[in-house]
């Protein structure tokens, strides 16, 4: 898979993309991902991608055209529905808190493209005439975050764990939290006692079955406590 | 405010927390951000920090003796109410899918502490026990990451966000999406014209009444047609 970020900050994505499971998916060839400076684009000598807004009121608001260049430089066209195989549009997500909210569906949907384009705003957000390039708004929760860059890491992190070859063991995927509509259950490792706790001992017990039911209880009751919303 | 983050892959915090508003925070002393490297406290030759699950299964599980010493080395002591200003105390928050979802009245609580110790995971999660010296566990949103890392940055960057004199326009932060429970309405700057598509006239009446409710109006509407949820 192919990823390009749009930004103009490039430096916050240096530590999150050189380390752990994405520079091992980078390592891997399964995913290439590059980041543009949306700066870069700017034609004026002091490089303003930002001015104030229409009709007044607080923050600035992101200009179109350098946003506009940046989109053609990832190879950006114009919305449309000319693809044979939709999967290999570049597929443009704006990151914005306006938009769909992330959740595992959305996530494994989003693994299945061959090329995400994602465009990071920043202070109020882009000009809303940008919208005509964007195939998805997506928002990663309610809450506001002062750029999409943050936001993008997240979409990034969370569909490379789904793209075969990055996490060793697959099974890990499939048990985690939401895969299948669950909470995780809790885990446990060596010491066998730490600070007078012990660990449960069905789980030391060898009995297969036993710690399977045990797991699926602890799952159940969790999600039940503290998400109730996902079982319905 | 003071924020200690525990993680075993410190280097992804390096370009998030020197750009943009949350260096700019650091700068006015408005925060004072430290990062710990778990590892650091292990004491076996191999500096391992996970080890296999307890009842077998996928995947590894943080131990707990290297995590309890970073702990305590932020100044963690096992949970208690025995401050006479609970925001006194150092709150330990560990960044899990298992956790409360975080929103934006979350995220302005959070603002009142004077300390945040946030436990970033790794693997299949920190051994349960550890959970003895978790105040909160919290999510970003409903979907799997590799760690605690980018959820740890989602954190902090909400909740600098709140903090008097971090965000230089305190409408912005008022105006922002899920602030009042709306979406936010779209912004425009200049050209009048981009691609051929203008500007919404009442943006440049001057009529600063047309404006506010133009503005009203359409994050009403779009809120109606995006997120029916919020509106409940």
């Amino acid at each position: 898979m192919k990823i390009d970020i749009l930004t103009i900050f490039p430096k916050m994505f240096e530590g999150p993309l050189t380390c752990s499971l994405l520079a091992k998916a980078a390592d891997k060839k399964i995913l290439n991902i590059s980041c543009t400076d949306i700066r870069s684009f700017t034609k004026d000598k002091h490089n303003k991608v930002d001015d104030r807004p229409f009709g007044g009121g607080p923050g600035m608001v992101m200009k179109p055209e350098p946003v506009y260049e940046a989109l053609k430089s990832a190879g950006v066209k114009k919305r449309n529905n000319l693809y044979k195989n939709p999967f290999k549009k570049p597929l443009v997500i704006y990151m914005s808190p306006q938009g769909k909210t992330l959740k595992t569906g959305i996530v494994k949907k989003l693994a299945k493209y061959e090329h995400l384009v994602l465009l990071c705003g920043h202070y109020e957000g882009i000009d809303e005439r940008i919208i005509e390039w964007v195939d998805e708004e997506i928002s990663i929760g309610d809450y506001v975050l002062t750029g999409g860059e943050i936001p993008a890491m997240v979409l990034i992190d969370s569909v490379a764990r789904m793209l075969p070859g990055v996490v060793q063991d697959k099974l890990s995927v499939q048990q985690d939290s939401f895969y299948n509509g669950f909470l995780d259950y809790p885990h446990y490792t060596r010491p066998a006692e730490f600070k007078k706790m012990k660990v449960p001992e069905v789980l030391l017990s060898g009995n297969h079955s036993d710690i399977e039911k045990w797991r699926k209880e602890q799952a159940l009751e969790r999600t039940k406590k503290r998400r109730p919303d996902l079982l319905k």
